[in-house]
């Protein structure tokens, strides 16, 4: 399945991880807030104060970490995050807002840094306290397990995992004037489930000199095309939060949106959130394959997004896919519903490269071909309205037996 | 559970169905629309023509049926409605219009009524052609088959489901100007399941004197508080369709908004709609429960409406019910993702009557006793936001293996 955005523009690199960029270290290791012996507590580290900018999740109800972050980032600098697992800080009232600020103080202490310069983010159970005894001693540990080893990288990945299968990273190369810029990713989320909800976390960082605002921007268009079109489950945690610094190590001429390499440093960014935002739809609870939907010919790009996301928040057209059954009937009712300027009698629908459905019409296709196609590990749904030309695509998963059981089973 | 309508203003007729108002007959039997023997072919039919209104699905795709149905409800009046099961007449082009109006023709000739008197609806497999041979020889049969009985009116209501489990009735008496009026309805609905929609269909009987611009407004708000507040699994068919006729054989004073006796035949009818929404709710595919939200303190109705939606609809929280799980986290995480104002310090969470989140905050509960509760086969979930006077209650169930299974196995 081909990416969206232009791979020209910059190179793949192989291994590359979040201290790939110059300047960057990081670690984890287990403190205790996890009850196995998984890496519950993390953090990176920017050799300088970093340019940074970050998106936080929509929901009315957001955990104490969020307000602490926001709080740092009101300058457009960071020079370190830190993370724990196991425990989200979320619905914790006055006493868990406090215990976010000793987080930020005790990981500026610890790190070097200046307090107003850390980013704190959790994830985890909900309504419980952290257990700040066993954050304080996972801080003082980190400054020994800091590096730029592909190892240590991992260990700052695994931290930040609650039931997530797989790693989540990606990292790309571009040049600008003649510089090799390098911007990396690190994420985690596989829908809310288990313990109560795996929160969606990316940390992003790069070596580019780029103004605060430029990157804010960057951040924000690149998250509307990548991690806000993909969909497990439809339901959003109090603790999403995606944050990427740029340590402007790189030596480059200040990346602007003028800039004549701007567009290869969007992309290369734009395809590392994609990558991640791709993993996370994956990784899905108790999915066994990825399903992209591309809608094209919608009235705008925004009214394909929402059609977009209608089809692939389908829990029938996920049961379909789950069941490998070419069903569109499920997929043009979900087109319909969608709210968006629709024409009735002009919507194609094809499944990868099988026409199913011809101006509005049904296709007589070759069963057995899609069958096989839809057990593959990899399935797109193409939708043209034929109305305009608005394009957008989205990314989810099957809805399957295991969702049910990892979801049905939690606390009882 | 109780009702949300006044229930002292009509009282319950047990074993009433949609011929029990004056002046209606039904009928319904095996056309061969069906592959099963089951009755795929049924009528209504009233003595005299009758006040009429409906509302039909909202999705942009509507099948042939809703067409003709409202053509000939344009005039507010109805003598006859006709339905199949089996197929829906959907994505079929010019050809299935044209059968929707050859249906109508039909109908109305054998039945002995106007041809613009009749309503057609239709429900079943899409895309596929109506095999008019069959729809024929159901409709020429169908004179024989209708009646006053208890029997007949079974017939039909069986002609209308498809994958539904049980019939869906119910039927209650109003005193107006001390004449005795009785409002019935017969539904079918299950959810989109297999063959491929199971359309919501409903059809309410009455002998009021009424006009129809006053019936149309009545089933409107009814259909706002009832049908669009239960959920089986977001997605809407081609083919919903509610119709309601009103004989007018009661002899009673015209109903009006002003008139005395209003509010008791708008309880009533509204009664009958939830009755049916509920066992909507219930019957939802691989369901093992109803479950009700009622959301109060929002700053208005409309606002309630969305957040209890957005609750009963979140995959986790059905999962959750599935599971028994008393997990709070999933309700206020789908509550503050309504995009309606909530205030995050103030709201309330109780589980039937066992309080979990007080003002935000976490309540230490009887575990036990919540998971004996959540065991039971109706399920309140109530949310007080303290922030404004708006209530609403929504309808829906639980999400099961048998879902999955279900809406994986069909076509494969």
């Amino acid at each position: 399945m081909g990416t969206n955005v232009e791979q020209k523009a910059f190179t793949i690199v192989e291994n590359g991880t979040i201290v790939t960029p110059r300047g960057f270290t990081a670690g984890g290791l287990h403190c205790g807030l996890k009850k196995t012996s998984r890496n519950d507590i993390g953090a990176i580290r920017c050799d300088v104060p970093a340019t940074a900018a970050a998106v936080y999740t929509t929901n009315v109800f957001q955990a104490a970490p969020l307000k602490v972050t926001r709080e740092s980032l009101s300058n457009g600098r960071l020079q370190a995050v830190i993370v724990n697992s196991g425990n989200a800080n979320a619905c914790t009232g006055q006493q868990g807002e406090e215990d976010a600020y000793a987080m930020r103080t005790a990981a500026a202490r610890e790190l070097g840094v200046a307090e107003e310069d850390v980013a704190v983010a959790s994830t985890g159970v909900i309504g419980e306290l952290l257990k700040m005894d066993a954050v304080h001693s996972g801080i003082s540990g980190l400054p020994a397990h800091m590096g730029k080893e592909e190892e240590e990288a991992e260990h700052f990945s695994q931290a930040i995992l609650t039931t997530d299968l797989v790693k989540k990273e990606a990292c790309v190369a571009v040049e600008v004037n003649g510089k090799t810029i390098t911007i990396a990713g690190a994420a985690k989320g596989s829908g809310m489930i288990h313990p109560n909800m795996a929160t969606m976390l990316a940390f992003m960082t790069s070596d580019a000199v780029i103004g605060a605002e430029a990157l804010q921007r960057l951040l924000r268009q690149a998250t509307n095309h990548t991690f806000n079109m993909i969909t497990v489950d439809g339901d959003t945690s109090t603790n999403d939060m995606l944050v990427a610094m740029s340590s402007g190590l790189a030596g480059n001429e200040e990346l602007t949106v003028e800039h004549p390499d701007w567009k290869a440093f969007a992309a290369g960014f734009t395809y590392v959130c994609e990558v991640l935002a791709k993993a996370i739809a994956r990784d899905g609870e108790g999915a066994t394959k990825l399903v992209e939907v591309q809608v094209t010919g919608a009235v705008s790009d925004e009214s394909a997004q929402a059609i977009a996301k209608t089809v692939i928040g389908s829990s029938l057209v996920k049961s379909a896919m789950f069941g490998a059954d070419a069903n569109w009937g499920r997929i043009i009712a979900a087109v319909g519903r969608a709210g968006q300027p629709v024409n009735p009698e002009t919507v194609d629908i094809r499944l990868g490269d099988i026409s199913v459905l011809a101006q509005s019409r049904p296709v007589v296709f070759d069963e057995e071909a899609a069958l096989a196609y839809l057990q593959t590990d990899t399935v797109r749904i193409v939708v043209d309205l034929h109305h305009g030309k608005g394009t957008a695509t989205a990314w989810g998963c099957d809805l399957t037996y295991d969702y049910v059981r990892i979801n049905a089973a939690y606390r009882t």
